[in-house]
């Protein structure tokens, strides 16, 4: 059985005055200093970063860790755009089903916040197809065109969007690790400018900073911390572009790994009291809370508008960390932070925005414009 | 049990009418004609790629290549610098041994020569420490220090670092998939122009492009297709910078990384008949034989000038596939090609340079000046 004992993050935001390097060292040696673990007690590291190549020069990342442990383990780097963090805990859990009584850190770091706009937008790029690179297609341009159909299809509305930027705000309102902590007006989110007709501002996630770390184990009995069950990983992939796409209503590659990971982990739907899903833009929210079986298809907006998984509301809440859209999207880091919001919750340590009832959470990590997917799930 | 079924590379060289993209085509399409398996055999890739990120601005290639698969597996791509290759490996392996009934395929991949050799460097420089790079020194000036404290510690020349290159031209000229094709005489290495003091043109491994993969199976008599045993893969790590070592005529992480991996395989030095070490400098292959046991440290000067390790001198040939050096340094590829040369030689596929008697190999995979370093040990 492999457990997570233990999640450290830095608040996600605009770092000015720390690098990628000292982002790391501090969740690093917070996640020591709270687990009261020595280095020499980690056997491995899955390190999870997507930009420092393209951004900043900066590969073997690998090498740039273990000079920071000292201590000659396997560090591991992994890359799948926005994704690279679910995938490296992908290969973190299965590394530790393959390898009994060891203990590892997943780590996750990005530094955007030192570069142009121009420049971390052409980088955040490189996650798209040639042809939408070409295209001069960047992110939320794609996410638009999804936005748009769906909203086409399914007659839904900019409000049922703005909806989810509303929710997931009010949650980051209490998170003091978020990007952004205050409450938004539905108001204000629907006079934000437009950055890619349906989407405003306030419909994307932000550029961010931050670093955050998780600590596993499969030895039994052996460290005295919160430890929660890893019942399944699933990572699926489908094509780039979405051109090559069979629908755009929908993220196929959340579909198939929900579909599997609820098979392995021998649960429904129903058993999930949390969802941290990957909001890069809000329509990705309703696509998620579709795709990975939870609201019927098409029926996205009408949830959202209903504001159900809003904390306090129901059983079933999404993205009590703010999301990626309030949370920060540092994006490295960010599938390691919805796992480390998970963890939380679950060990009762998630304060302000603590839920009453959880036994089971689901996180959701996409690259790109779903290209790749990563659904997990744990419990206790 | 873990097994390779499978190998196919392209001609390491300069390949100006190819992309990064056409050459992993011409590899995947390769590998499943020649072993008549379906794209809907496989159950995930392991994708090794150093550079494309920093080069091209490619990064999330897992989608690109999922989109060539169209079938929605699990696609992982995996960055230790030039170690990539055998670090993915690592990883699929311990994928296998955590998830019964699989195959899947490891890919290396790399597109060097579209670019001005100042990007080409500058790219690769990534991979050293951030005061390695502000000092200007590149890889050649890195291997260049290491190879004069080990001429002055040792008393060896340079001409024993010639022979190294000498025996792997020699081997290349009997690979038709190697970058150099030709022997290349004593005194041609001897007369080429200084790269770094004490390192020539002929000390040093050169940019290629290349593509090539494995095809890995825990299935049970599943395949009729020539099998060889995966008896350890081992990581290791270290300082990435050279200042912060311990010793400079040795690389650290090789020896432990050899130490764990002899211990898993139950084997000893001399039960190995063929090794295909991390030449990308003469002085790495003649380090890499002392640090991985072969040799005692120190005497490796000696060793090379003897020419003991040429095929069809003695028991013990090391780089048949003419090495880095000749072969070709495609570097997200190499870590692959290594393995993939000691699977052609255990199952005699390994024509003009076959080896008689060969019952297990290794291949030693290094990042950067030593930062990674990976093991692993084949036999049939």
């Amino acid at each position: 059985m492999v457990e997570i004992i233990g999640y450290h993050t830095t608040r996600f935001g605009e770092w000015w005055e720390e690098s990628l390097f000292s982002l790391i060292n501090q969740t690093y040696t917070g996640i020591l200093k709270q687990t009261q673990l020595d280095k020499k007690q980690i056997d491995a590291v899955f390190f999870s970063n997507m930009l420092a190549g393209v951004l900043e020069n900066n590969l073997h990342l690998t090498a740039k860790l273990a000079e920071l442990l000292g201590n000659n383990i396997p560090i591991f780097r992994i890359e799948s755009a926005c994704a690279s963090g679910g995938v490296a805990f992908f290969l973190a859990f299965n590394y530790l089903k393959a390898n009994p009584n060891k203990t590892v850190l997943v780590i996750g770091a990005e530094k955007m916040t030192d570069f142009s706009p121009e420049q971390t937008t052409t980088a955040l790029i490189s996650a798209a197809s040639g042809e939408e690179q070409e295209a001069g297609l960047s992110f939320p341009g794609l996410y638009a065109m999804l936005a748009q159909v769906y909203l086409q299809k399914y007659q839904a509305t900019e409000e049922d969007l703005a909806y989810v930027a509303y929710k997931n705000h009010y949650h980051g309102s209490l998170n003091d690790k978020a990007h952004f902590q205050k409450k938004v007006s539905l108001s204000n989110i629907l006079n934000s400018a437009y950055i890619a007709y349906p989407l405003k501002v306030f419909d994307c996630a932000p550029i961010s900073d931050g670093a955050c770390a998780l600590l596993l184990t499969n030895k039994k009995n052996t460290y005295q911390l919160p430890a929660v069950r890893v019942l399944a990983s699933e990572v699926a992939t489908d094509t780039i572009s979405l051109t090559k796409r069979q629908r755009l209503d929908e993220i196929k590659a959340t579909k198939i790994a929900a579909e599997k990971a609820f098979r392995a982990a021998l649960l429904s739907r129903k058993d999930i009291q949390l969802a941290e899903v990957h909001d890069c833009f809000t329509i990705a929210e309703i696509l998620a809370l579709e795709d990975l079986g939870f609201w019927p298809k098409g029926q996205g907006g009408k949830k959202a508008r209903e504001l159900s998984t809003l904390i306090g509301r129901g059983e079933f809440v999404v993205n009590t960390s703010g999301g990626l859209k309030a949370g920060g999207h540092p994006v490295g880091a960010t599938g390691i932070k919805q796992l480390g919001e998970i963890y939380l919750q679950l060990t009762h340590q998630a304060q302000k925005r603590q839920l009453k009832k959880i036994s089971y959470g689901l996180a959701h990590n996409v690259g790109g414009s779903g290209g790749t997917a990563v659904v997990t799930i744990l419990g206790v």
